[in-house]
């Protein structure tokens, strides 16, 4: 199942995508999307007598719009690694983005005005579904509630202006969530899919997600062995190579621009570039 | 007003502690925390017809029990990153601490089943009232709420898994809050305040905030140059030289332990220590 978020008279709601529709789900069997997310059912709700919404229409939120925790991992494709100039990582080297810093698909990317090096990162996104602590990596997997695409805006002179990448990684209109998920039944094995990001409709990162130094059920593993895993709480996987700031000479977004960011088997998570007022 | 959060019958509430009593005020004139935070009459709330309760009576939540954001600074004493063997920061350190790491003051902080290595860390915490973006040093202070205690208690082989400190500044119940905070108009001025650290004690680390690398002014101005500050958001402004870590031997918390956290013109932030279920 595709699972997205989206606004419906300046209320939160969510549904299901079927073709050009959408099945409203918010407000029936489950009356908040976290309900649904830690629902294993979820795959299989019955879409019998929903009210339908053509997708065109809907004005989409992030895919989850409020997580209770978003861990980012830096540094977890290799070619990444080699062209920031930084160390093979042993562990996953995690900060955090507050919800606040979000935007879905569709809406505009804010690009700083006390900053001109605001980069793109194509990622795959995992939200949790079943909560947990201490997981296994063999069970690892059972906590996804679904994977989607995730574009981790970032501020690179405020991330470099210490050895925490927090500054950089926070302003508000830099995280694009979407455009929906994907349940695991219908993603299949991450192994078999990738991430393409695409400025201007020009190719600037493309990856298998093969290539991921710590793969999903290893970041699972290690998340919750410091902090529980809530429902709705969200893993960005990291960002392969390709990246603007490690371009010569390097590419940044600027306002007008068009950022995608595909996932096959997701599909795109498309969003323009606006200059912060006042800039 | 000294204004503390507790618990009563399940609910979250808070009031205003006087001498050993304590006037409760939420369902009063604010309905929830985040509204009496925000309200600059706070410090000037009247008290007459509010019910009582004996302070020794109340189970604390902490200060802010699910603050929006915690912005949290390392390096921000010299002695501290000197004994870390770190730079001098050219700008402040950020990383990010969940809500749902919080203790109160009275509760247990968990030494983590997969670590000994659990380092006391005592701090002033600046709650947000006013919110505010892009805000300037001469304003910063007016969007101050109140001033707190915190120990950001760290699981140091964690927070050097890589040069990002958020696994070790994550775990369940390792970050200490309160016993209340105190609003500015009686706490005076900052740098005419310091921080004690006691574990079973003694004296582990003891500062004025006059020796803060970046002080509240520049702390607010920065954390608000990237990210929306809200009313509730905390900002713990680091720990001063003498953390276990740096010590040789090291000296780290066990089961058992008393660490209390004092600052003049608030009060003792006090902690016992005991393991993790499973350990």
């Amino acid at each position: 199942m595709k699972l997205v978020s989206f606004v419906m008279g300046q209320q939160p709601a969510f549904g299901a995508v079927v073709g050009d529709r959408v099945h409203v789900l918010s407000g029936s069997r489950w009356p908040t999307l976290t309900e649904a997310l830690a629902d294993p059912a979820l795959a299989r709700a019955d879409l019998s007598g929903t009210v339908e919404v053509p997708l065109e229409d809907i004005r989409y939120a992030p895919v989850v719009p409020e997580p209770g925790a978003i861990f980012c991992v830096g540094m977890n494709y290799a070619n990444h690694v080699q062209e920031m100039g930084r160390p093979m990582p042993e562990k996953p080297a995690i900060f955090m983005r507050l919800a606040r810093s979000q935007v879905a698909h569709g809406e505009a990317l804010i690009l700083p005005r006390n900053s001109d090096k605001f980069d793109f990162e194509g990622e795959l996104a995992v939200v949790i579904g079943k909560p947990g602590r201490h997981i296994s990596e063999e069970n690892a997997l059972d906590h996804v509630a679904g994977y989607a695409c995730y574009n981790d805006g970032s501020v690179r002179d405020f991330q470099r202006h210490t050895i925490q990448f927090t500054a950089g990684k926070n302003f508000p209109g830099t995280g694009a969530f979407g455009p929906w998920l994907v349940t695991p039944d219908e993603f299949g094995r991450i192994e078999d899919h990738g991430v393409t990001t695409r400025l201007n409709g020009e190719v600037v990162q493309h990856s298998s997600f093969t290539d991921l130094i710590f793969g999903v059920p290893s970041l699972i593993a290690y998340m919750s062995s410091f902090s529980p895993l809530r429902t709705g709480d969200v893993i960005i996987t990291g960002t392969p190579g390709g990246v603007g700031v490690a371009r010569q000479p390097p590419l940044f977004m600027k306002a007008g621009d068009r950022v995608e960011v595909e996932i096959d088997g997701i599909g795109v998570l498309a969003n323009t570039v606006k200059a912060e007022p006042g800039a």
